[in-house]
């Protein structure tokens, strides 16, 4: 399956590494509303990337929130559609001070790319554009009919994004979509993902009382918000780390014997990855492993907490306030509104007589994602990656979520096949996000060979 | 023992009304650098205001941190001294936004002077000295030698002040002191305050890894900081509000049938100050009325706390890092390093293999105070209140903390009996905080009286 666009990926290899930095210069965090036009001038910048590389039709797609960027290639009739999925917003740089150069300054170190969004996911999205234009160049056409869809919310949790799919779904349709946000297992292990958490987030607030109290005058008598807060929240989990909310696993698929195999026959790189973190002890549920855990349980994490006096020295308050942002990562068949009310059912159980509890829904939402066994894109997938790294590829399923991938199958009925090609060791949503050259330059060659593969798919044919 | 004082009281009140007004104008807030200034401000406010009320020797004493202000009047050989305390420095004003006037515009509203630091104790303060000017002014001595002594520290613990006490000592030598830095049971009720709780403080802070970790990629296996902190500050009472640290209460003094019947006594205006500050249920320890939880029993409270992400929306992290302040109101005879030893050898205990947990002693540790039963000071004290409310006083032990009376007792081997006029509903470090223009005027006649009574004081004799 070699091919003129094998030469033409190394001789403008140098061109690719720029538009890389040049993408990455630009500080599109969706989160953060001061950054809402540098996210859109990051979604023009795809748009002009996907014209260059020859892709038609490359046009911006209005939302209430960021715009998402569409274009395609649809020269192919009777071969298949593949909707190559990708997003170029980034998560916030914060702590800055912990950044070794400028997150939104990239930096070549050792042959790797130092910045935010790196990893997550500017330099997979790139290798897959430049693909396409290598094959268009050296080729005049594409194997398949492509359609690329590219958003600038997924670290937000993709709150436009239903909606766009629903309003375009023949724009969109397709036979069968490619997420490029995904990796790899190791530099010289490839993967495929095969399955995908999903998310679903509280935020809790309790107030015991209308005003901060005087420890010294109401001690004793007032209740403490922040006292309350911490009693609801340990009460989520027991000393071992098992979560406890009543109806929280409900619809868990059990783990079968075979999936339990296919998890421990793979490396568990889990010590390298905590010794990275700088943690001495993994946590978490003790009637799994830690691999388990990582990949096919549901997790509840209290991901931020505040209540009171948190400035200098010494202030000597009741508060009579305090919050928490839970977000769970969740599993086949849990749904989000399931566990959100498992959790919010739990929290005014267990609150005190007379606190007021506010329990809001967090945004980004989304259903957790199982590729169905076999499926033929996944062998297209697996043939690519064993042609490159001469291995089989591990599969299994992943602990991120990527909240397209069940959008995708519920508003378009189309399965997502992950492809892409950080790795964990990245450092992805921490200070130091880099992506390895090396990678990047592998994820070029890789997206040409899978759109070879793809020519002969059928959503309903085994193998082609 | 009226005298030509009282008509003077009455013809200078519209100007002792204004200078408060001056005085609360300044924004002493003693724990804000950047108030610093200010801080001096309100202490060179002091001094000129001694100066002007006849007192002698006006002067600052510098402290490595805010100064202090010390007068006197010494012109009554063979009588007893008397030091009478107080401080012109305040809590900061926040939260802003429920002040329905400027903290520090003063505005009378009702016959309330509306200011931060109105009610804490900047009225009681000028109270005292303009009681000693109306002496001055008419009789041209005072029943009893004098000595002022104004801190800028109380609101942060009083760091500088021991070191000057002991380097001061002959200076500030005396029988007995007063502090004005009290109040009263109600606007018909007198009370003297026998005992006042000592403070203890500890900053807790978690580090469970190096960076923040992405909950999707290392959800189940990295240790949430959170997490971690939660379980602790869970584990330092039971579910009913019993304090469960082991060591924390030794010492203390069991409460005498006596002092439980006097106590029971006093009507229980609990209900109406939490009622007031919109609380539904009251917090604490079971086994102890309201009343003996809020006044002679020690407490621990978390006043404040944080970690992780606590911004708008969603950021997906397992928190490396979170933070707890905790300060204990002690009673005789706990001491704060036994208390706060008691709290770190628990937390150390709980924490779980592999936490770095760090402790940190928070500034202001005080030891708690009671006044020894039938104290001739407190006869006199109760004479003055009884000739005024036409009451007998209340007399008990109070649960803030007013770390002076245990220094003076330990450093200058002095006494302290409370005697000021703030009323409990009037949000000491609260926002709104404010003092009824009635309570100075019903002070400066008291101030007036207490002198004449302790003219007869002595340390060894029964009442005089």
């Amino acid at each position: 399956m070699d091919g003129a666009w094998q030469p033409y990926l190394a001789q403008h290899e140098d061109r690719f590494d720029r538009e890389l930095m040049e993408f990455l210069a630009i500080p599109s965090v969706s989160t953060d509303p001061e950054r809402r036009q540098d996210v859109r001038r990051a979604q023009e910048w795809v748009r002009r990337r996907l014209e260059t590389a020859g892709l038609q039709d490359a046009r911006i797609l209005e939302t209430p929130g960021h715009p998402l960027v569409y274009a395609s290639w649809l020269g192919a009739p009777g071969r298949p559609t593949v909707l190559i999925y990708g997003h170029a917003d980034v998560q916030p740089p914060e702590p800055l001070d912990l950044w070794l150069s400028p997150p939104f300054e990239p930096q070549v170190r050792d042959g790797r790319v130092y910045a935010r969004g790196a990893s997550d996911m500017k330099g997979n999205l790139l290798a897959a554009i430049a693909a396409c234009e290598a094959r268009l160049a050296t080729e005049g056409r594409l194997p398949v009919n492509v359609k690329f869809l590219c958003e600038a919310e997924e670290e937000v949790g993709s709150p436009s994004l239903p909606a766009v799919l629903a309003a375009e779904r023949d724009l969109l349709a397709a036979d069968l979509a490619v997420s490029a946000d995904s990796g790899q297992a190791g530099e010289d292990q490839p993967m495929i993902v095969t399955g995908l958490r999903g998310l679903a987030g509280l935020e809790v607030s309790v107030r015991t009382a209308r005003v901060d109290l005087h420890s010294g005058l109401a001690g004793g008598i007032a209740p403490n918000a922040v006292h309350v807060l911490v009693d609801l929240l340990a009460s989520l989990r027991d000393r071992s780390g098992r979560i406890v909310v009543e109806g929280f696993h409900d619809g868990v698929l059990p783990l079968s014997d075979e999936e339990r195999e296919e998890i421990g026959r793979i490396p568990d790189d889990t010590p390298a990855l905590l010794a990275a973190a700088g943690i001495a002890e993994p946590a978490g549920d003790p009637d799994f492993s830690p691999r388990e855990r990582n990949w096919v349980r549901p997790t509840l994490e209290v991901n931020g907490i505040g209540g009171g006096y948190q400035g200098e020295g010494v202030k000597t308050v009741i508060p009579c306030e305090a919050r928490a942002k839970i977000t769970c990562r969740l599993v086949p068949e849990q749904s989000p509104a399931q566990v959100r009310l498992a959790l919010e059912r739990h929290l005014r159980r267990h609150a005190p007589a007379g606190v007021e509890l506010t329990l809001a829904a967090l945004p980004g939402e989304g259903s957790p994602y199982l590729l169905p066994a076999a499926h033929p894109g996944q062998a297209a997938a697996a043939r690519t990656l064993e042609a490159i790294y001469g291995k089989t590829p591990y599969q299994y399923r992943l602990g991120a979520s990527v909240p397209i991938t069940a959008s995708l199958k519920d508003i378009l009925g189309v399965d997502t096949v992950a492809f892409g090609f950080s790795l964990f060791d990245e450092g992805m949503h921490a200070p130091n996000e880099f992506v390895r050259l090396s990678s990047l330059r592998r994820g070029r060659e890789a997206f040409c060979r899978l759109l070879g593969e793809l020519a002969a798919y059928s959503k309903t044919a085994g193998e082609g």
